[in-house]
């Protein structure tokens, strides 16, 4: 496969994770209020960041490899399992689909007149933060560890479940509900990023103090999936 | 397999998603009224919708192909995987099929007294709609964007995870649950179409609103999933 | 395998999908009383009683077929794919392994002070009705169609999941996930059978009320069954 | 796969499960406080513990099995799957993993100002009891029936799902999800423990009442598992 279809598919998959799962947080996750129980709210939105990337891996995975993150391909990098020279322009790609998914979904969110009157405050938009900008008044410190333990076992995830010795084909499955998995845990501490690009691609329509914060998601992140993937690829040599 | 039992196939199919799309919606969603947790809202009937996909596509997919979808066959007509002189005939055994699912549920949601005082209000019976009718009150542009690119998205999930070098077995399942994650995006901003034999279904059955809007979730969806068949043809073709 | 170890297997399944399904419904669907949203309301008890009959069959569908229900045997009988023989055994087997599963669940729930100083009322105990035992009030009528419609829905689902040309392994999570779409649809109607052991099994436990309405929860779905098993019968023959 | 290795899977899986299932607890499921729907609830606590087996087993089963609860290295051992030589060293692995778990995820919650002010009372951070620290208030007598019958079962449906005649490769899906099933059943019961190392990790980190409750948390499970692993063991067998 060409990289420059291989960049599509991580630029049309990061595009999905970020409409799809952010796009569920801002549109349907408070619907009608608080109080109003037909809101999907938080295991709604769960649910949805780990399908776009369940039905992203099994439609872009046999181009791409289906990474739809900076951290998983730092990570998978770190594991022996992606190539350096790929790894800037996959980044890339992986930052612009999510910024051009948060274009298209700020214009579906503004075709609602109650989010045209309130304008946009802090930590809105599905914005990843922490202490005044946690959803829960996490601290900069729980925050920091919270992001860096879940993306390292988002790794671990990722490398295991498409080792040569797993079953084949359900790596898809294991990878998107480990995704779900992680946001039921820790969407009160910093509304969930382990991925740069997810927090990239809506900080700057959320306002400064999401970009301000910016910083912490791709450090946190970054550093996880290094450790997830250099702690699995001991794990899983054979010897 | 000949042409009779695909149509009867794509009938049955399309009955089963709106009768458990639409019945999810109109039966259980909102049990109780308002404030009231133990209806499904729009989480139970975002996962509803994809079941019956799921579900019918293990079912009659080796039969029919099992869309269940104009804006499905379509697309896959743009993406060069399903041919020309079968498309008029499988849309239309889909909109009978959702008909006749929209009748029998109506005729179960009569059964209850307190449906039966209220006349069907415009918006109601899970009818898709835009301005006035929408769930959230969203714009018609907005409206037409959303579907334009969630059913855009859904094609290329489903050319994707069908495609040849894709797990072999697993495309039922990524796709029932791409139409989950689908409707947990934008129930709120049209009640979720993306298929305009469900929008029809039950549109004739909800009033004259409904049937006035009923234009944007043929057009909409359709040019989405030509977007979607189009670029997947793209994107997957060996080269 | 012989017919003791299926029998055994049939008693097990059935125990569990009462257990699992009607124990979610009866310990945890209200928690904590009206308008708390710990309780995992009609979407958990739906999820429950699909992942009992999606478990089961892993577990035990290559003893028996996993059928657990005896409008179920009924159906697949009806399509050509169970002996005669065994289909009064294997109702048996079910019905007491419903039965046992009462009693059990019986004993846990009497260990909860509330449930001890309120007799159970009319209805409640998971138990299925329509009139005045449905959830929503629905007529014999709405309950009866209801439950004919969707077990013949559920028979068909299974037929074309088990077919030879459907994907081999993934029958039990369709089937499974056809019960939770099921129970999606239709918990207000009847509060769900499409199952004649799990009615009995809750409805002697449950009072009289629920007792003399158990012929439609018979008669419906083994109607409903027999009816999707020849339907699919024809539709998946080849010609 | 050398011993070394299967520890730490086994470790890390635990360490997963307790991380993923007691956190989504501890930080989500009563977000904002009582009658809050945007909080995950007793739905969201049980799908994290399942995907935490689930994606653990696809992650760390082809080293080590996946077992990640005692109970199940017992049950496994009782039905002829696990020698007698690793259970001691497994269940010590398992309990570590835990407990560092319980330890990360106190760093985590102590974050938040309000966890900070309110000294942690007895039955909270996700503890196990009965009797006054069971969430619906059952007696000791149901807390042990409910832990011994769903830990047996949860071991026919790990033997069922892993036999050879299974289709392979489903298990880590059958498994993960009979444990959400588990926990849909029983949070109010005892909070869900059918696994000591989860119900240890936690105990310590609640108070002394959660620590002399814990008797039971070993003894019920480890029975049920050897009743299960028995009783399948004869279920499975060819004759």
């Amino acid at each position: 496969m060409n990289l420059g279809k291989k960049l599509t598919a991580e630029f049309l998959g990061t595009f999905w994770l970020v409409l799809g799962g952010c796009g569920s947080a801002v549109l349907a996750a408070n619907f009608g209020g608080d109080g109003n129980p037909l809101g999907i709210g938080f295991v709604g939105v769960a649910l949805a960041f780990g399908l776009t990337v369940l039905t992203g891996a099994y439609a872009f995975g046999h181009i791409s490899g289906g990474h739809f993150n900076p951290a998983v391909s730092f990570g998978l990098w770190a594991g022996g399992r992606f190539p350096t020279r790929e790894l800037l322009p996959y980044i890339v790609a992986q930052v612009l689909g999510g910024l051009v998914a948060g274009f298209i979904l700020m214009q579906i969110a503004k075709g609602n007149a109650d989010f045209n009157n309130n304008p946009l405050a802090a930590g809105n938009f599905a914005s990843n933060g922490y202490g005044a900008l946690s959803p829960g008044g996490y601290t900069v410190a729980a925050a920091f560890l919270c992001e860096v333990v879940l993306t390292a076992f988002f790794l671990i995830v990722i490398m295991g479940s498409t080792h040569p010795r797993a079953p084949a084909g359900f790596a898809p499955i294991a990878i998107g509900l480990a995704l779900t998995l992680i946001h039921l845990i820790s969407i009160p501490v910093t509304n969930t990023s382990v991925n740069p690009a997810r927090s990239t691609a809506v900080a700057f329509f959320a306002g400064s103090g999401a970009v301000s914060q910016l910083w912490l998601f791709w450090v946190a992140p970054i550093l996880g999936g290094l450790i997830g993937g250099m702690a699995y690829k001991w794990l899983g040599r054979e010897d």
